[in-house]
């Protein structure tokens, strides 16, 4: 496995804990290596050694174990080199060679573009022009993944989709969405698709609506500059969340083929009804937190950032309202929302479903009688919770909204997988299933074209528009509202409580 | 409130607890009375006496208040007589007018026959003879409370309600099932109705077949007498099952009118299949315990227990497949099974769905894929379960086998209202929704009449067919296997351990 970008944060968070954990679980195979790149200069041993601390610091709950590490970290090497020189290229392929032979790592090789998205088109022709692209066994491979994002709009992803493609075959290309990987997102199919009894109500006739949240308590946390370019639509709906819409509405797919799923996920992102651009606002809502206080500490504005203009414009919140125009969802609205320096970090899935058609009961037995509730928790306490009415105790008949609810980690006792330990080991194994085909990436973009434009025409006058430690701006209420419905405040987060404004 | 039989075991572990209860809650009218008749005498100071001990035993958790209890014991009384003795029903009318007078009782009258079965019949018609059955002041009512058994066969029962009817309006007999005035089993009707999201897979379509379970740890218990003469097939299956099968299988009321709850449950009733009398044994199967062994404990078999006969065939154990006749549950079996001396005391329901009807995942992933399953718990830990598929953690999909749980102790801070209370409190307030209804007992007879004619053709030649502490006899396993099906393990159950044959 070859790392560019080596020295920057993924590498060091990410994969390396991520391999680790792998080396310990006996998944690797035998032999397998890892050759960093970066423009630092720095020994295998200094790299080796700045891995050993960054194991250790992010391992989390894992056991470290010195002798498993003593080995694993035999297969650590790393280059220095700019990855616009042509030369550093054949330095690699000689290093490739020499690690096959020392070390039989049996041919294949595995290129993870960990760089600045800039970098990816340039990484990947140089490793064309300098047949670093083509396995030179038989049986042997050559594969990449590439960071999101994949393009900073429609066209600029075409252009990446073209370049990568120029050299690599679509079935070695892997687009890596680590949101996918987590096992509770996983686990939306298993849920769906593994029961008799939900598919049934999985639609229009009993599903009144969708809510998509991925709330993060974090700010921009040094990725200022990166931010600035993005802003949490193109951050986080763009990929992530349009993501988990698909594994919510899809159509059952036929076997857990990586094309057969990602063609049923592409299903559904070709039935988004556009966004009209003129009527924009109506459907997509944005937002830059100003300052606030979260667990009782004062936290900056996004314009106080470092790295962030004091003028900036990007949105760190964004909401839309989707349609799918198919048979299943035709008139059910999916709701996204996702922002930083919310009052929680709460990923879920509600599915809100239609009220019982008839009240049998007295009106004094029901209340305000709120309507069954799906909630897929991804994090924290993944779990499902199903919001059902039950009889209270007492001589009368009177109903109560309760719970009935499952926690991953109370049901197994394994570990659940790190995204990214998911993720490397699938690329590794050859399952395309969890990653993104390049029709899955152009028709993401598409859903959220009309909104980049209209913003970018609109610049917004109200920014900061929702302080930190809120839940985002009143406008969020609104696009809800303006339905006669509301967001379900997550089920692990906290009461909203008194800030500053 | 009259009690008939005020000296038996329902009174005072039953009826007075529950009163005080209800009096503890401030649920009782102003100058509420109680007149408890029975041969043996008693003053009304020993009556109290008595009482008070039964209470201070049976409260279980509940506070027992002194002061309370000295107020609630003002209106506790005691007449002895014999129930056959005309004169004893004008000492009882001059009783209740000088209660009237004294307490203001508002001339409310509620005549409880908690006597032997045989008796019903008479005091009923004792009380239309001294005039005690109407009411004189207008307004005011006289209701009777009839305990279970409601007659020995349909035509008893038809008797009997014949005798009742001769007396006071259908309206004014209340039939108790003390089984229907339990929380769990009212839940089952806020659970289907309260709800939109169950009662769209609750029928044939996604339901593959239901089970019923009540089954007891506990023998005959001091009831020899009364149990040899019922057997488990009259003395639970007729009523308390049948039930608790009208609760599940029941079409959605128009509303919670007595009436209307109670006329879809004929409904369920009437559309039962009649069991073939010369198939009988391919649709119920009875077992009597022999000894065994329970935590430990070597306890004898049912021939061997006080007031039981030697060569006794009552049954003990019952099971019986039951299918029903209407649109909504064609072809889907119900099997009800209850024993006396089994492995656990457990009672609930148990929905057993249809399998998905596609595996799109790939083999290794699902083992034995079991199908989802709804359990409503009825005891102990009251609650619901469902039973469905998630992916276990780890970077492969492989599915596993989890529950979702709600438990009514955890949900409500409030105290489950034991039935009596519950049913008490509904006979006051003039609510029958949880009684019976003369066409409701009929109707039930009727399901069970081939089978007791059945049986009564053919002793059974192999009692005792099951060991105490076991899950009772082959046959019943046979009776489900047949159909390639199995019987659930009550989820609150202790597994089956070794024991002496």
């Amino acid at each position: 496995m070859v790392i560019f970008g080596a020295n920057g944060d993924l590498t060091r968070r990410m994969l390396i804990p991520a391999l680790y954990r792998l080396a310990f679980e006996g998944r690797l195979a035998r032999g397998f290596s890892v050759v960093g790149i970066s423009r630092t200069p720095m020994t295998d041993e200094q790299f080796r050694d700045k891995m050993r601390e960054a194991v250790r610091k992010y391992l989390n709950d894992s056991p470290f174990d010195e002798a498993l590490w003593a080995e694993f970290a035999q297969g650590l090497f790393y280059m220095d080199g700019d990855i616009f020189d042509a030369a550093m290229y054949d330095r690699l392929k000689v290093r490739i060679e020499e690690l096959d032979r020392t070390r039989q790592t049996q041919g294949n090789v595995l290129f993870y573009l960990s760089t600045q998205p800039s970098q990816y088109g340039p990484v990947a022709k140089a490793l064309g022009a300098s047949g670093l692209s083509r396995a030179e066994r038989e049986g042997a491979w050559r594969r990449i993944i590439v960071e999101k994002p994949f393009g900073h709009d429609l066209a600029s992803a075409g252009e990446l989709n073209g370049d990568l493609q120029g050299v690599f075959a679509e079935s070695d290309i892997y687009r890596i969405d680590h949101y996918l990987g987590k096992e509770t997102v996983q686990n939306v199919l298993a849920f769906r698709f593994g029961n008799g009894i939900f598919e049934p109500l999985w639609n229009r006739r009993y599903v009144d609506h969708v809510q998509i949240t991925a709330a993060e308590r974090i700010g921009v946390e040094g990725r200022g500059a990166y931010y600035q370019e993005a802003g949490a639509l193109r951050d986080m709906i763009q990929n992530h969340l349009l993501q988990v819409l698909c594994l919510v509405a899809m159509e059952p797919p036929v076997s857990f083929d990586a094309d057969e799923v990602r063609s049923k996920k592409v299903d559904v992102l070709r039935a988004v009804r556009p966004i009209p651009l003129e009527d924009a606002h109506d459907h997509a809502v944005r937002g830059q937190y100003g300052p606030g206080w979260i667990e009782g500490e004062k936290v900056s504005g996004y314009r106080e950032e470092d790295d962030v203009a004091p003028q900036s414009n990007t949105e760190t919140f964004a909401a839309v309202k989707l349609f799918l125009d198919n048979w299943r969802w035709q008139g059910v609205p999916f709701y996204l929302r996702t922002g930083k320096r919310l009052l929680a970090t709460a990923s879920e899935i509600c599915i809100r479903f239609r009220r019982a058609p008839h009240r049998s009961f007295p009106r004094s037995a029901v209340g305000d009688w709120p309507p069954n509730c799906l909630i897929i928790r991804i994090q924290p306490d993944e779990g499902i919770v199903l919001g059902f009415q039950a009889k209270r105790p007492g001589p009368r008949m009177r109903l109560s909204p309760v719970d009935m609810h499952f926690l991953y980690s109370e049901a197994f006792e394994e570990r659940p997988h790190e995204a990214y330990e998911t993720l490397l080991l699938d690329v590794m194994l050859g399952d395309a299933t969890l990653f993104k085909r390049t029709d899955q990436v152009e028709a993401a973009w598409e859903v959220v074209t009309p909104v980049l434009e209209a913003w970018d025409e609109n610049p917004p006058s109200d920014f900061p528009n929702y302080r930190a430690g809120s839940w985002g701006p009143a406008a969020a209420e609104r696009l809800i509202a303006q339905d006669g419905r509301s967001w379900t405040v997550p089920t692990a987060a906290p009461e909203e409580t008194g800030g500053m404004e």
